[in-house]
């Protein structure tokens, strides 16, 4: 893999890519060409040839892609091929949500640990995955190298949250909470608005409406 | 409103504008220029009167935005000063963290019901919604005027699932399963894939790291 900058376009459509790679694995698919994917996720065939080849193109002329290889390659690009430890901030049903998600660990992120500022939550576990009291979380980031916070907590109390997070050592934010948030450059965020991908259904119902 | 195509990329970002504008609300401002509101939101200003330029231009030079009428407007836009119906189908804990966010409701989205296969869930309400057994689904879709259905369900069976819904009458899914759906081209499908975003979050740690 090359140094040039991958376009935040292409970055957005890898996940994609690599969850219909793992699919035609389990199917024992062992070669694909540009335009069987093509038909499989609906993106254009030249799009997906230009998507990959910003990868230096494991694709041979008239041979197709190495479905196996490429599955990994992509891994290895989104950095899913190493651990990252997670912890849930909130333990209430999104994050319990969360915390049923198998999947997640097959792709290496480790869910660590729930927190919660509810008494009656404390000692609790979800599929394995303890809950423990918000005091124990400077310690806890420290001792199990926390990288990465799932914020499942109301937008009142996100910001500052998510500063205490930062100063405690981790790395990355996945933000749930209905608010943007104001961190250090170097912090990732990664927001996932419910109500904004709501509002965009409803953009397309009623332009649908009006359409007829 | 005119009737020219707003581009896919500005739709995305209204919501965001409709919650910050709406947080301005809230502080009691009434009036605000593209400067103000492009330093809130870091997004440029010219990119700001560019979007909301797609609109008939509500933003008067010098004078700045009216705040509650730009957010009525964009409520319009995005057909949220109607009332929609919706479903939940599947009530684990992804869907009762849906049925728990009472800012859907003051968006215009009622949760009507949740429906579960699992006996056990049956006649159970989650903040005053009740979860019905999936053999009523027909009947209260079409007798509560359903138009969307959220699919919190494993991937295995979304696709069926969202077949059934839309020969019942459902116009939108909202789709939380981990996989695409073959829907007719009618029907609105808005996907929330979380390992998805999960995976981008972990390409922007893994880049970070390497760019040190």
């Amino acid at each position: 893999m090359d140094n040039k900058q991958i376009s935040k376009a292409v970055i957005k459509r890898l996940p994609r890519y690599y969850r219909y790679l793992g699919e035609l694995m389990q199917e024992g698919v062992e070669r694909i060409s540009s335009n069987e994917l093509s038909e499989k996720m609906k993106v254009t065939a030249s799009q997906i040839r230009q998507d990959l080849n910003n990868f230096g193109g494991f694709g041979q002329q008239g041979y197709g892609y190495n479905v196996s290889y490429l599955y990994n390659e992509i891994a290895k690009i989104l950095g899913i091929d190493k651990q990252h430890n997670l912890i849930i901030i909130g333990a209430g049903n999104l994050g319990q949500a969360i915390a049923n998600y198998a999947n997640f660990e097959r792709r290496g992120f480790m869910i660590k640990g729930m927190f919660d500022v509810n008494p009656r939550l404390i000692g609790m576990t979800v599929r394995g995955i303890e809950i423990y009291p918000i005091e124990q979380l400077e310690s806890f980031i420290k001792e199990n190298d926390v990288q990465i916070a799932a914020l499942t907590i109301p937008k009142a109390k996100a910001e500052e949250m998510a500063e205490k997070l930062v100063s405690y050592g981790v790395k990355a934010i996945w933000n749930f909470a209905h608010t943007d948030l104001n961190l250090p450059k170097d912090v990732v965020v990664e927001n996932v608005h419910l109500s904004e991908s709501l509002m965009r259904l409803s953009y397309k119902v009623s332009n649908m409406d009006t359409g007829k």
